[in-house]
């Protein structure tokens, strides 16, 4: 029996939490109707009536990871240049368990994503907005004399994007070796790195 | 009926070649005895002679994928120090379409280690692995005085891992900003960035 529109809207909820659960725990790999109705405790009967297909459950899923993403707790954007993109790399790492989860699905997602044109554009078109977020603080550095003055601030957003979510991935393969400590040093050394005052090598 | 031993082992290669096939097309997410049977031509109860398990399946690829990295063409290693280090991060970078298909069934690989404790352990291994592989190449980089004295090799073989696993995703989801002159030389500008003769800046 389907449930009353009352129940259906005050379960929504329920059913995105069991959805964010199953991703953290199982990836895009391990989403079906059967493993979120099991972590609900209810039939997939019941289930379909919000998912009718497998597609309209992926829909939801990517839908709720881009939802709690941009909605996600963020550090203050402290001043211009540097100490800013150093922030927004903060905020993208795998520090909390909350983060962790996240990343996990993102990069879950990514196997999805390579296999279908539409939601490759899309994760294509994230990653050229994520650059351009990052690129007018690599400009402000750029005038502040934080990177070289001959740097491509298009360029080092890409870097900087690069070596974050490559990042990401060692840190959720072993957590051990990159602690949230560790994962802050590197950022800190990676942003040493790029700034100036040496003799260009190229 | 079931092929005779003859037949059996010579087709083997042609499995092998139809698995990588649909990885490189659809990723794990997409691996089934159907997807392989049709890229082969053959019904799925054939392959069940290969494959009788999924599990046999992904197990096949994994081994695959393994195998068809460690026998990679690779670059010759041309002297100690930065020099070996760009030539095994080139050796990552899907430069061509051959190594786009490799990394791009890798990151599809990502999903299924992530939800698996066991492939999990393999692959925080493999990076173990990996940065013990550059770490002397950056402990003679810092003999010869190309990084600086107080580096930690085995941070900045961790941070050249993220930076090139990282432009790795992002050159498969938009080929078109980063061909291979583009991927080159921001490897070349990363190693620049990490050469010395400047004053701290932490």
């Amino acid at each position: 029996m389907p449930p009353a529109p009352g129940d259906r809207e005050a379960r929504r909820d329920d059913v995105s939490r069991a959805v964010w659960q199953v991703l953290a725990d199982k990836g895009f790999g391990g989403l079906t109707l059967r493993a979120v109705a099991a972590a609900m405790g209810v039939s997939t009967g019941m289930l379909m009536h919000y998912f009718p297909t497998k597609r309209a459950l992926i829909a939801h899923a990517l839908d709720l990871l881009e939802k709690r993403t941009a909605e996600r707790p963020r550090r203050d954007r402290p001043a211009d240049g540097l100490a800013t993109v150093r922030a927004m790399l903060l905020d993208i790492l795998p520090l909390t368990e909350g983060d962790t989860a996240r990343n996990r699905i993102w990069v879950s997602s990514w196997d999805l994503a390579l296999a279908d044109d539409g939601l490759a554009t899309d994760q294509a078109d994230r990653y050229t907005r994520l650059r351009s977020t990052l690129r007018p603080h690599f400009e402000a550095a750029r005038g502040l004399g934080e990177v070289p003055a001959a740097a491509d601030p298009e360029q080092l957003a890409a870097t900087a994007v690069a070596f974050t979510h490559g990042l990401v991935v060692q840190a959720l393969f072993d957590p051990g070796r990159f602690p949230e400590d560790v994962q802050i040093a590197m950022v800190d050394d990676f942003l040493a790195s790029i700034t100036p005052s040496r003799p260009a090598r190229r």
